[in-house]
């Protein structure tokens, strides 16, 4: 059923621009390379505005932000905006400092997002909402669990409606909603916990379905969630003796340069709350 | 006939600077460790002349330029033509917005190229030239093939000539040219256009190959590109079930560091027209 | 013996803060994750207080520095001062540039530090002192071997009692000394000299060993380098033919993924003078 959204996006090779951290930013290109888009990454507000307008989405990942790129960021998404454009918010630490929270609550307040991606606690922090926004209750666990799923679906449908853009919360149970419905994915493993940027990584790729899928907002994003997780299954499979976490991120991305509709409709594992 | 080039850099191992793009600037440098080269990493203006100034050649990569970097390139492009060091220019993205057209064409009407390489398009964009220089005629094919190859032979020939220094067109026939003699050049696999970053790495080895071999440019880089072009090629032989990008990018940088004059002596397929 | 403050880190999982350069820092991320502890970099002046309070210890690397970023360095560093956290610097291209060598021995005055990582040249530079100290004799020669080692353990232990702070010198054979003892390590392979970084994921890694071990800086400090030697030739032994630098570089990090207290107390070679 997700694997259409997928196909989508090797048939259309949507350009996506990236303004993302660069701990991180090598893997994100090539895994929308190995997914069928392409990158571009551009940061300078001078450049950014230019190079959205040619590109089909944004996705804007505030890991390693600096007074200058966060300009980027907001002239990159005004941009998108005017044009159209998907944009996808990857709130990196968000809670971890001021700089991050208000960087991420601006975005949130002043873009037209169509979706936002962190973890629980990064999402907990944005739920709260800025001094201009009201936050949804985010008494929530901080750990997404098979104890904490109902609250913590309803939780997510809440930010969702709230912020008015797909969320996705991503963990060991990965859940993607929009105000109404919530995929609650159980791909993948807990070893990618131990690579660094397989968020941003996903977040990338959840701004290439978006771009290849405007008409499917909330089925892309499950998409890409998905098949990350499917990835991290498929490549720890083909793990050897003494591969460790370096290994294993160019295994992941190898999966999803072999992964087409079908493999991920083979392995996708969800269901709709 | 070329390897004695790639043998010079390995008996010289020049230092070589590199103001490059923040996607791919891992790969460059291990590129560069891989075919006998030593690199090293400065943008900051304030740093960026001392450090052109201990090396022996200089790449210039404008991706993910900013207007700190901006003023670091034409810092040290100017020490380094002062020193009659190699100077290479990357122009990625030219074309694609205005700063990276002028930011290009700026570097190459102010300082003395020793060598230009970028896709049919970016050299597109530069031989249309500034209002300060005037271009040759651009009217050729989007895509150097065996059908357009005649024109953009004549093509290349003639942006060698009017930016006075060596032209690189690389893609699925690579062209590289001074005004006189133009290599075509067909190593090389589509499969690495699935990975960012081969024309950034390559053009760090043209830089390594300048500088080692300052009195055959055109044949230094013109080496440089078979050689890797021929890693693309062995790294594919040695690619096994499941492996996609991410490991094909390891081992075209492995095959570069098995490789020698002998081997791409063998190895390289052109001609010179 | 070493073997302890590895698994102290594995089992407290420290935070570090890192402020590196943008060549190498996925692998420093990648790294850190491999030993068991987390990673976060932050350089932004505004962001970098508020990351480092979050963390147990900062690691100080300036490579690719520039003047936004120097500054970021000397906020984190006060921070991580007044709250004690361990600080690590290394000196990358202390010596070859005034703005490297100026901001190394500024950080060296201005900040109380734990360890100062670099090769022997680096060092040589950081020895001689600013106009407000006085260096200690660094007439020492340029690589460290079975001929130079008495005047070199000399000279590291004098250059930890001049800064204050563990001095780790690493090269064909690595020093850790403080005034009074040095750890003379043998492990490591030649060929890591030929990936890019290793010096840099060793001062991570020597981060979040003294911030694991806040009570044994020294002995920390000497397991991180044994740790790192051993892994390079954990990584040696599993290569096969072809397999070259970047190869090489994902093995290293995936045997320090595997590696252990009891690992390395059975791989470790060093004596203490």
């Amino acid at each position: 059923m997700l694997g259409i959204y997928f196909d989508e996006v090797r048939k259309k090779a949507p350009l996506v621009h990236n303004i993302t951290n660069y701990v991180t930013v090598n893997d994100v290109a090539n895994i929308l390379l190995a997914c069928g888009a392409s990158p571009i990454m551009s940061d300078e507000p001078e450049d950014a505005e230019e190079i959205t307008a040619i590109c089909g989405g944004l996705n804007i990942n505030i890991g390693t932000l600096n007074k200058r790129t966060i300009s980027g960021m907001y002239a990159a998404g005004c941009k998108a905006n005017e044009l159209g454009h998907p944009v996808l918010l990857d709130p990196v630490g968000a809670g971890a400092s001021t700089l991050r929270t208000n960087t991420a609550q601006g975005l949130l307040d002043m873009l037209k997002l169509d979706a936002v991606r962190g973890n629980i606690s990064e999402i907990k922090t944005l739920a709260q909402g800025s001094t201009s926004t009201r936050g949804v209750d985010a008494d929530v666990a901080d750990a997404v669990t098979e104890e904490s799923l109902e609250s913590a679906v309803a939780f997510v449908k809440a930010f969702a409606k709230q912020v008015g853009s797909i969320a996705a919360v991503t963990g060991a149970i990965d859940l993607v909603a929009d105000e109404n419905r919530c995929f609650v994915i159980r791909n993948g493993r807990p070893e990618m916990g131990k690579i660094t940027g397989t968020g941003c990584q996903l977040s990338g790729m959840m701004a290439a379905f978006l771009t290849a899928n405007p008409e499917h907002k909330l089925e892309a994003c499950a998409a890409a969630v998905c098949a990350m997780g499917l990835a991290g299954e498929i490549a720890w499979s083909r793990m050897q003796d003494g591969d460790g976490n370096s290994t294993y991120r160019n295994r992941i991305i190898d999966a999803i340069y072999h992964m087409n509709g079908e493999t991920l409709d083979k392995g996708a594992r969800f269901e709709i709350r």
